[in-house]
């Protein structure tokens, strides 16, 4: 890049997968990224667009001559189109949806319609469709004189005259079959569609669970609409137990190369909330301060009685939370799997009790002080086990993401409980 | 079940996906659960067992008597009878093997020779290969006599002479190309393969990032010894994913039908870690129980501290361990973004030690605490920025997962860091 060689850049990135090229583009500066964007020109691979983190792809995008976005964006199929368009800016997007051809763009247009993350989102809109009376002949013939068949592709669809999906055949089945064999003879009837405004969510779980490689998406009318293929479930399978995994920790869809002022902004947000609750917390010690004063042992001991607490929670939330996505936690066993937790949260609180009492019994030679902690750390895993389960299941039936700030809501509860419990206890047993 | 009627129950079960009887009987009681399995006899669904959870589907293959086991195993592809196998005990694992012909057999006492968590584990050894100057026409008449095809298999693997693996042709190119074109004209040679002996966290990766439907898998030699398809591969992902979202929580491999014994054995060591770092945090708070005695606000105000650069560490955790496992943060931007943690940790503490200073000057009337409240904010979640980013990488580094205990670890730091400094200050100003 600095020599200005462009043909000896385009030598290297074409050897590099599309995905490699975004990792370099990713972690290079901005203006080093600039530099080698315009050095490439319009042999701009319009796959590495597809593959760049958010950010830096709305960048790079933006900065685009539409000649040479409208070049790297003919080779992709329509749910990349359809992923690149969402993110422009309107006249940017109207631009570009001009320039595809006709069949391209109505596909998109089509598509953005769709809510995101749902089913119609994610399709390609590129299927190969066979009546049921074709032979196998007849399709493989078919198959050879098609122009342009899409890149992932391993089911043929079997299609009514009303274009409604009535059957697949894989292609392994179709190459192990003799030419005269009918199509309705080796169709798998047995298979999933999904409707255009299913969430992705449900896709990812279906295809996870049934090990679907495509499967056909029908609009309202059951006609064919387009198909979703396991990469792309793949893809929105890790972006959903992704986000899963953040909102426990209460962070958003921050990427690596945001800028700071964006990262501390968002995350403000969340401390906001964990501030509030610590508040609350404090305000329950303040109210027994004078037994703090007299005690002064209990202001190092009740960290210890929350923390506890806190974490016994946080596991059973995680545990609770991810049953629930993965669908594993469902009507049929959620007062045993309840239930289950209460008798851990016992069982382990018992544990604690015995050895936390022990040892601070011996340490400040107070026995009463020892039988305070223990009977406050029961109390308090049960409360954990219970809150860890409880929090996610209402969130979820209030319609809420139950990983979406159930740590804070857990470790609320586990944090005013374990002070209450055993500031109070203490209270009544040593004032 | 309950009217005893084997046919009504073998009609039913028919009609339903293994993966959803498979749910059935995790969700049924233990006694039902066996009640169902005897019923269904022979006819059981090889495919049920794999996809049932570990403990319950342990528990069914130890009571299953030999010859309906070995029914069904005969009709499931070698990664799944692995998959099986590793589970038994060694005499009823020997007892199956027996029973499967020779060429299965082999197989799977290949695979179980690798390691757990293996590409050699992961891979199926039912392979679909050519040589490469075999004409579309030659594979497409071996394919059709071939009388049995590995159930999900997309891609042909073209082979030279020594069965090392050249190049691959997907069945799409297969179909869509004249009977007379050679395989060597289509094939692909810009694929990826993986050893046997490469992690399955390594496999997922790639797949997920090159969107691989299927790779070939080699042994040391090189030479071919099975393949991986992007189905086995999903479900990798899905377990690693889940496993450093469990490890952050401190939560191991339990099952929703483990029982309380099982899950609270488990936990207890986690939360013993957990009480240790607690008991570090609580003497640093005996450390200056006079300081605390003399201004009891102190007490209450000290949690606040601690939680703050908790979830400040937590949050950075979170995005450090997931940039790690999905190998977004490299050497080549890791100062970088260590900076860009503590600054943000700067930033969010100044703007949270301006609030909570100011609302504690205010309650308490008495600018000193707001002033020994707002320094502390600052300084411990600058520690939690520092400590969210450098615990995970210190871990990798060690080579162990950047995941595990990492959030002990941080909130251990920041919790004794809040302490000592919000609590040290106060000494030096107030006393």
């Amino acid at each position: 890049v600095e020599a200005d060689d462009h043909d000896a850049l385009v030598e290297i990135l074409d050897e590099l997968h599309p995905a490699d090229i975004a990792d370099l583009l990713e972690q290079v500066s901005r203006s080093e990224r600039k530099a080698l964007i315009t050095l490439w020109g319009v042999q701009l691979d319009g796959a590495v667009l597809s593959e760049l983190e958010e950010r830096v792809r709305d960048e790079i995008v933006a900065e685009l001559p539409d000649h040479v976005l409208i070049q790297a964006l003919q080779e992709l199929e329509t749910d990349d189109v359809v992923y690149l368009a969402e993110d422009m800016d309107e006249p940017q997007q109207e631009r570009i949806l001009r320039a595809l051809d006709d069949v391209d763009r109505a596909a998109v247009e089509r598509s953005l319609k769709y809510e995101d993350y749902s089913a119609g989102r994610l399709m390609q809109t590129e299927v190969v469709v066979a009546p049921e009376h074709w032979t196998v002949g007849n399709a493989i013939d078919f198959l050879r004189n098609e122009e342009w068949l899409p890149e992932s592709f391993y089911d043929l669809i079997i299609v009514s005259p009303q274009m409604h999906p009535i059957g697949t055949v894989s292609l392994g089945r179709l190459m192990g079959s003799a030419r005269k064999t009918r199509l309705r003879e080796l169709m798998n009837e047995d298979f999933r569609t999904f409707r255009v405004d299913q969430s992705q969510e449900d896709v990812a779980y279906a295809f996870n669970k049934y090990h679907l490689i495509s499967a056909p998406v029908v609009d309202a009318d059951g006609r064919l609409a387009g198909v979703i293929t396991i990469d792309d479930a793949m893809e929105a399978l890790e972006e959903e137990t992704e986000e899963d995994l953040r909102l426990l920790a209460g962070v958003g869809d921050e990427e690596l190369s945001d800028g700071v002022f964006t990262i501390a902004r968002a995350r403000f947000v969340w401390l906001v909330v964990n501030l509030m609750t610590a508040i609350v917390a404090a305000s329950v010690i303040g109210f027994f301060s004078e037994t703090i004063q007299m005690h002064v042992a209990l202001a190092s001991l009740m960290p210890i009685v929350a923390s506890m607490g806190g974490n016994a929670g946080t596991q059973t939330l995680t545990v609770a939370a991810r049953a629930l996505a993965t669908r594993k936690l469902t009507a049929s066993n959620m007062t045993r799997v309840i239930g289950r937790e209460g008798i851990v949260g016992l069982l382990n609180g018992i544990g604690f009790a015995v050895v936390m009492g022990t040892l601070s019994a011996l340490y400040f030679s107070d026995h009463v002080i020892g039988l305070v902690i223990g009977l406050a750390i029961i109390g308090n895993m049960v409360v954990a086990g219970f809150a860890g389960v409880l929090v996610p299941i209402g969130l979820e039936k209030l319609g809420v993401d139950p990983a979406l700030a159930s740590g804070t809501f857990v470790t609320t509860m586990t944090d005013v409980f374990g002070f209450f419990a055993f500031l109070g206890l203490a209270t009544l047993v040593l004032m």
